[in-house]
């Protein structure tokens, strides 16, 4: 049987001014990407098939150009609101669609289970909420919606503007758009609940509908606990991810700049690293492996915002690591002449640094102090006081080659302890 | 709700005599472990209450020694044949119940299938015999035996002695024996079989029934099917296996002999090594490399052989065959005196016998020819030939070093290929 795509319907037609920039709603930039982009781009690795509903021209232009399988469709009407939004939808959606909002930001588990799909008529509500005084509320009975509406007293959930619709919400939509001028969203909803067949899907995980300058701000958060990794370091969180998020920033309009071409370039900043201590150029090797620390995150924060993560990167993020790591250390043993202890440290430190990685990913056992950040930070530390005094060259080598082992045999052992309960 | 832990009765009263040895037939040898050994091992890592049917003493005396939590119980009239051993386990038996031969060995896919249970009244068929004329056939018809005997002409299946059963198996054993004296096993379920009651389950995977001294070398080569690993490469399979078989045979008898405690003791064998290396003593140095890979295999066959493989040893065993991999490639190098170019090959040789198992981890893509075994083949090569001619250490280390890293970015470059389909 061939599985037919999903379909997602994002309404994009709202007036709204309230911004204040003169930018149609769905393109004011959030983390330097218009806000429709970031659900768009989940669907679309999702493999949805996506149709919009707009009505500023401005808008088709610019998604048109950078997706082209998108489909449009024109709201002659904004003014007539989001529910007449919705039954200009109807001659283009023939089964079942989800609908979500073009000036929301959802976290991934909005997506994911959207992707699951749905039996029936549901409302995917939230218990999260920022403003609570300007949300739309819904009062959820035995699984079911009873009530949608902003000025709603009795509730228990918000509504998230996300929602999974049969053909049967586009009837209701078609009624009311005969019956009245202007129609909302919650009105075709509730049209629905009040017949009973509206269900509720309560959805773990944060999500904005951004109408001001402060909510793009709180958006803006979201977005950085999606992409920030639960496993960082405290040289990760304290330093690296600040400057590296500000670069993921940068480089994020950039449509040439892959993530996997980033893990390239950071792994040849790892190699020139290694170069420049080869070479005896201690202090500047010491500064640049601190920035190949940095750039190290950019590649897994782009391939999240932009939804770009493959099991092929995340494999070529962590090999590509540990070589430029080895050769790092390689590069500081060799620009000394050879000696047994020189030797020792270098082995320590090389073999060190892929075992850390090797047991981590073998136990899932992550003992923090010991990952890629500290052992480069110690590294940035002893190449610029190698500079000073070039024994410490060996030193360096011997504590990120002690700390690696002894990080490696704690998760060995801590995976014992739990894997024998 | 607290989950009751699965029943399996075992039937051992038979009064088998063809094997002609004189000892008991469940306790007669499979690769130096009784018959029965072997299923009981089996279901009790799958966390089974296990209840053997016995007739001859001797066979208690030797189970409850070693497996004190297992039941018996005594069938008086083992001549009355095994339909009536199943009668007899009727009062310790509340439940539904998995039944088996004491003199059957089952491969791995047999508990797998068996612990996941059954619904109702369940014959495990196989179209696998190794002796279509001494079996007892099944005929399956939608799902459904609809006869089962020794004698049947129209069969598709054979019965492999394993069946789901609920109570009703029990009732119709009992309505049997008191009807006749002798009460085969096919015929109780032959008398379920007319109710429409017993369902068929195909399962794949070799089995056999043992009454012979040829059928016990068919068992063993089943056996060695089941413990010898597929990703063996071609040094394994020639010669370490062989060896480490028969190793694992003689050591199966021991049982303070431990997969875990075989890890650490070949390790030790490794680090043996290394210092051997350390000091010069190349040609033992070689031949010891040689043997702690032959050891090396000898873990996994005793954990497979006697069930008691784990998580964490399986970790453990990856992690310390890498240390005692860079061990060896330390002792090689630090040998001699050092020079950058023998920093480097150590170099090569240590972060490549990682990189390659990390890199096999994050892809699950092998190239076999990397492996352990042939690296450490080569290494004895190596330390033969440096014996004779020291500089062939270097030679070794660069040969283990680029052997593993091509392999490692093999794997890598397969890993994209698949990974993108």
């Amino acid at each position: 049987m061939v599985q037919e795509k999903p379909v997602a319907v994002i309404l994009a037609a709202g007036l709204g001014t309230r911004m204040g920039s003169g930018v149609c709603k769905p393109l004011v930039l959030l983390f330097n990407m218009p806000i429709i982009e970031h659900s768009l781009r989940a669907l679309i690795a999702r493999d949805f098939n996506v149709l919009v509903v707009y009505s500023n021209p401005a808008l088709k232009e610019y998604l048109y150009k950078r997706f082209p399988k998108v489909q449009f469709v024109r709201n002659p009407h904004p003014e007539r609101e989001n529910g007449y939004s919705l039954y200009v939808a109807k001659d283009y959606v023939k089964d079942d669609f989800l609908l979500l909002m073009s000036d929301h930001y959802y976290s991934e588990s909005f997506f994911e289970r959207a992707a699951e799909g749905c039996s029936q008529d549901t409302a995917f509500v939230s218990s999260f909420c920022h403003d609570p005084q300007e949300a739309t509320k819904v009062k959820v009975q035995s699984g079911k919606v009873v009530a949608i509406g902003k000025g709603l007293q009795d509730y228990n959930f918000y509504d998230t503007g996300m929602f999974y619709c049969t053909q049967e919400v586009l009837k209701h939509a078609e009624r009311l758009v005969r019956q009245k001028h202007e129609v909302k969203l919650a009105e075709v909803f509730q049209s629905l609940a009040d017949e009973g067949k509206l269900s509720a899907e309560i959805v773990e995980g944060k999500w904005i509908d951004i109408d001001t300058k402060e909510e793009l701000k709180i958006a803006e958060e979201i977005l950085r606990e999606q992409i920030v990794k639960s496993e960082d370091g405290i040289i990760s969180k304290c330093i690296n991810r600040r400057v590296s998020l500000e670069i993921s920033r940068f480089l994020i309009k950039y449509d040439f700049v892959t993530p996997n071409r980033l893990t390239v370039f950071s792994t040849l900043m790892g190699f020139i690293t290694a170069l420049l201590f080869y070479y005896g150029h201690y202090f500047i090797a010491g500064l640049m492996a601190q920035v190949t620390s940095i750039f190290d995150g950019c590649d897994g924060e782009i391939a999240r915002i932009k939804h770009q993560r493959s099991r092929f990167g995340a494999v070529l993020d962590s090999v590509s690591d540990r070589y430029a790591d080895i050769a790092i250390y390689l590069g500081m043993a060799l620009s000394l002449s050879p000696t047994p202890l020189r030797m020792f440290a270098m082995f320590l430190a090389c073999t060190g640094s892929i075992i850390f990685s090797y047991v981590w990913h073998l136990t899932k056992v992550r003992v923090r102090e010991g990952g890629r950040d500290m052992r480069l930070f110690i590294t940035m530390i002893g190449g610029v006081l190698s500079a000073i005094y070039p024994k410490f060259i060996i030193l360096t080598l011997l504590a990120v080659g002690l700390l690696s082992h002894t990080c490696a045999l704690i998760s060995l052992y801590k995976f014992r302890t739990t894997s024998s309960q």
